[in-house]
């Protein structure tokens, strides 16, 4: 998979995330300059060649002079879960969009997320346009692709983790007690969670609105939601 | 301005919004024809034309059927802010994207703000796009245009409206006293909010995060901070 953009290297250097070749544009400036420079002390293969060949590349244009050949996007194993300490798991139940995505790999991350989970089918998948958007956040977490989401959630109610689905007729988002073992389920930008997967969720969370507005963005649902897990779980800390 | 979508059009149904024209697409399914009936039954003038049609008006293959000249957008005139009573803000200094731009336009909204403030230059305006990623809730909002940003929060504080930037370097969301006549600025997805309209900020608000991210998507960022004034809102009423 060929990735592209500063940011994106930069958190792929800072995470020595493996790469297969970097390919920088030769017209770039000092910030690019900085960039092969530490892709030469890291000892990664990379390459510098005509901006045009990483437009063809990454099909994209917008590449800030970096394309980034990661070979294939590595899921991790669904089974890692059980061995967690006080998990925080997102489950993304048949989301299409990919800036959506992107957006909340990123902010699953910022909020001390373990794990994000997506089905194999019907749902938008690991892609260069989802990296970007996470502004390449995502390697510093774990993404996992379960062929059968509500077996899939049987199992990880095995190790204590309790279920959360986001659902305008659950309870307030800021009145439920969400320090312990949890996974929080967000649906599809349309039709929300599938009713199958809404049956095995423990409880639901909703965010309270006015103006009769019924549903918010999924990534911006989203923040709200893991950063009041991350704010409830602080004060523990504290 | 020709806007489009379904969701649109139920809004500006149900705000009463003024409309010139609203064209159908003579393909049309039961809600379609059900939409129909509540033109004709509010005595809108609307018309019914080939899908083809609607597609060349708005310029978007997506329209479900349904487009709608608002004639042009009215952005709302800044003094009116005066006579709000416990006003409650939210400030775009230069937002770029209108994605970005319609979302916070929604959580806005839900988060039961009064109004929202682009600067005229320099900034995402309002679209169909940004109407139609609002899911038609802008109908419900003020949007105010001004020309000089920096002048226009000087004038508001003398409301005595208090100003908070969203800034990494401000003080924890939940820990700061929102309970008062306030206006939220958020600033553009690169660079922030401008140095000009720091130095006119009462304060900042932060979302503290993990794993070393800087930032969240500015809609996410929105989304957690409108809906933190508004939980500690609600604590007043109950």
């Amino acid at each position: 998979m060929k990735v592209y953009g500063r940011n994106v290297l930069k958190e792929i250097l800072n995470t020595n995330t493996p790469v297969k070749m970097i390919y920088f544009s030769n017209s770039g400036d000092k910030e690019l300059k900085k960039l092969i420079e530490i892709a030469k002390i890291k000892k990664l293969p990379h390459t510098i060649a005509n901006k045009k060949i990483l437009t063809k590349l990454c099909n994209y244009e917008k590449h800030q002079g970096v394309v980034i050949d990661i070979g294939e996007f590595k899921y991790k194993d669904e089974y890692y879960i059980e061995n967690l300490n006080n998990p925080f798991i997102v489950i993304l139940d048949q989301l299409q969009d990919p800036h959506n995505f992107g957006a909340i790999i990123r902010t699953a991350v910022a909020a001390g997320a373990d794990a994000i989970v997506i089905p194999k089918n019907n749902s938008v998948q690991v892609t260069p346009a989802v990296i970007k958007v996470s502004v390449g956040t995502i390697f510093r977490i774990n993404v996992i692709q379960v062929v059968n989401l509500a077996r899939f959630i049987e199992q990880i109610k095995k190790y204590g983790i309790w279920i959360y689905g986001a659902d305008m007729h659950g309870k307030k988002y800021y009145e439920i007690d969400l320090k312990k073992p949890i996974a929080v389920v967000l649906g599809n930008e349309g039709a929300g969670i599938r009713r199958l997967i809404k049956e095995k969720c423990d409880d639901f969370i909703s965010i309270p609105m006015k103006n009769h507005v019924e549903s918010l963005n999924v990534s911006v649902s989203a923040g709200i939601i893991l950063f009041e897990v991350m704010r409830q779980n602080e004060s523990i800390d504290s």
